[in-house]
């Protein structure tokens, strides 16, 4: 195994992989920007490396800096977490360029997965559904309306580049049509240095449903099972659940396989997710493909047993995977919350110093999180400075740990969203479990 | 179920009962002397009223307060926790005579088990082996040396009353017993008020294994596997683990037995645990039983999914059980430690106010614990301050995660037993699963 990991990232991802990587005996640099030289992580890592200043371009994103101290500190592997370079094929080829191995896919699955369009063309080959929509970018607004005549109204608009909610926009007529792609080129333009955008059917009140799947690099693929996203905000997931109440084991088995296949299609060999639109009569249908470890990995690792992080280090060691598909079995039902340095209700960025730190504990409740008493939320990044994800043996069992571990959580000094996710584990549609992807704009209009 | 549950405890195991009363809709009253108005356990409950001043005999321990108390909040119910009044058979008659129900088994069971004689006749008779010794008390110290002669040597004394070591003499020869009988009556008349012992044959080396036990008020018993709870200094528990080394299926399934046969001798009917001593050659013999939830409940939670307190209450509440035998499946290793506001050295008791306080997260990391930052560790009470407990897949992934947990775990201004539990992680010994109840007695002298 590894002697050694460097850890390209910050916040509670590096914790996530530093805890693993003691347990599993390797030892771990972290690297950090001027800014983040009181966080836990470079508190944790056996050894760290300053980078460079705040913005992230000048740290977490400089390839150079993190290479170099890689070198530096003979780290024979870079884990790169969840953002920053966690998806960049050229950093993945720099690091095996550089003898160094990069923890995760190959850069060539990276690229295929990066890009929407040749995404979906890889898994309609191996029959994985999509919504009808065009299978390249559109790039004339005349083009753009003959298409979604075909395709059928409503359809949405996304970038072929991007993700997260920036460059889509929903049409429901002709008519609509000019304006909105006009926006959504120019959006994608300014928001990921590539105007094309493609065209597909709507889906109206959809569930977000994904796979998470565990590769290997001798061929050998199994999933772990679904999460439900569909508790979102502006496209930013903000409560994962497993299993989802929609998935029957029909359901599961279908999806899984699909995402098994789509996977192999790939020649994928890291852990990664594909995400799902799941409609009203649980038709699914493939969106994109996360070609990293994921901030909601959690649930699935309470449901399954499996540490993905742990056999995500090993299938970049190159060791076959340890289980098959018949070994996973789902057992119980978790929840995971993002807690955000957040105002609860206008959902604005709240930094600043924690004057009073709290976790709650005791049985089915885990807590990944950095931050501790007066340690200060940082303004330059994200705004996430924990998950709280309790296990249970049902999903009302469940939403009432959540529940109450949410009422002994204590975070003095800043604004979080905990009294928001207070509200939602109390609201009549989530705890029946009538959620869509729309969930949370209904509840903030009420 | 009971609208409303009355905690007759303090610490974090209050904090563990008000958790599943919450999760289970039950509301809940503490109860607090005038130096515990700052605990957490006042502060997480519905209501709480204050029964008197520190000295647990005029609080803690005040039946009279305690009844008061549940009368003036209408509380249907009385959760005694472990210790003060968990154990005492008067109280527990004086609960029902007052229309209160008594979360524990029937008086008529404590008092039968509560007593070491009868509670050893009373296993004998459903075939549960015992070591070999008097039946009843011994009163003469000529008596005592033919009981000894006849048992074989090495003897020990026990105080027919007691437990936890007070009151117990290991005696070699007939010489040295005397002394020894004339010691152990002295320490049993002050610390239980009753000089009587009994004699019976000393195990040398032995394991101290217990198994936990669910019944209902229906004759329905379940056992829920083994805890191994070897790790002792000066007979109190240090670490506990579930599964324990020595078990085979074999071992489990035959303590397993002998503890419901046990149980259902004494129409036990809520939880419970038999404790076993086991020979070097796996014969297993009965100790005592204890007949309130124990400190190291969470191990068995954590490899069965089952959440003892739950059941419990349940189970006063006059429910059937849920589970039958074969519903109960241990998976995978867990690892309890306790940390005590103590010199991890000295084992001196270290109240005083702790003034900076981080618990370690992640997956398979639970913190039961009832202290934060700023919160003054009374010297009135135990020194129990946390329970760190740890779920893996196997033994040696437990040691591990345990070692990283107590690497992220800081209690600044108070000195605890964190460094020692470290010491003992990456003892040789306890990776190999050598122990027995003396490892700890070896490591100090090392």
């Amino acid at each position: 195994m590894f002697h050694k990991i460097l850890i390209a990232n910050r916040g509670e991802i590096a914790l996530r992989i530093i805890r693993t990587c003691k347990e599993m005996g390797i030892k771990t640099v972290a690297v950090y920007s001027t800014a983040d030289s009181e966080s836990l992580h470079v508190k944790l890592a056996d050894e760290s490396v300053c980078i460079g200043p705040a913005p992230s371009l000048s740290s977490y994103l400089n390839i150079n800096a993190i290479i170099s101290a890689a070198e530096l500190t003979d780290a024979e592997a870079i884990h790169p977490g969840y953002g920053f370079l966690s998806e960049n094929p050229i950093f993945a080829e720099i690091c095996e360029k550089c003898g160094i191995t990069f923890i995760g896919p190959s850069a060539e699955s990276m690229r295929i997965m990066g890009d929407k369009i040749s995404a979906r063309q890889a898994v309609i080959k191996v029959g994985v559904p999509i919504l009808p929509g065009t299978k390249e970018g559109v790039h004339d607004v005349n083009e753009a309306i003959r298409v979604a005549k075909e395709i059928g109204f409503p359809v949405i608009i996304k970038a072929t580049a991007g993700g997260g909610g920036r460059g889509m926009k929903i049409v429901h007529s002709p008519a609509a049509l000019p304006n909105a792609f006009a926006t959504a080129r120019a959006e994608a333009q300014s928001g990921f240095g590539n105007p094309e955008v493609y065209i597909e059917r709507y889906c109206e009140s959809p569930r977000h449903v994904e796979i998470q799947i565990l590769a290997d690099k001798h061929g050998n693929v199994v999933h772990l099972g679904e999460r439900d996203c569909s508790i979102q905000r502006r496209h930013q997931k903000v409560i994962e659940e497993a299993p989802s109440t929609v998935t029957t084991p029909e359901l599961r088995k279908a999806m899984g396989e699909a995402a098994v296949a789509a996977a192999k299609a790939v020649n994928y060999c890291s852990v990664g997710t594909m995400e799902f639109l799941v409609d009203k009569n649980n038709n699914f249908f493939f969106m994109e493909m996360n070609t990293r470890v994921q901030v909601e990995h959690p649930v699935t690792e309470m449901v399954t047993g499996v540490d993905v992080v742990k056999e995500q280090i090993r299938s970049a060691y190159g060791l076959k995977l340890r289980y098959t598909q018949d070994d996973i079995k789902i057992k119980g039902h978790s929840i995971e919350c993002r807690i955000n340095a957040e105002d609860s209700v206008k959902f604005t960025p709240c930094p600043g110093k924690i004057t009073d730190h709290h976790t709650p504990g005791g049985l089915g409740v885990r807590v990944d999180s950095f931050v501790y008493t007066n340690y200060s939320v940082l303004p330059h990044y994200d705004s996430l400075i924990a998950k709280l994800i309790v296990h249970a043996d049902t999903r009302e069992e469940a939403i009432k740990r959540m529940a109450r571990a949410l009422d002994e959580y204590i975070v003095e000094g800043i604004k979080t969203t905990i009294p928001f996710h207070k509200r939602i584990m109390a609201n009549k549609d989530f705890i029946e479990g009538n959620i869509d992807t729309g969930f949370i704009e209904r509840l903030v209009l009420e």
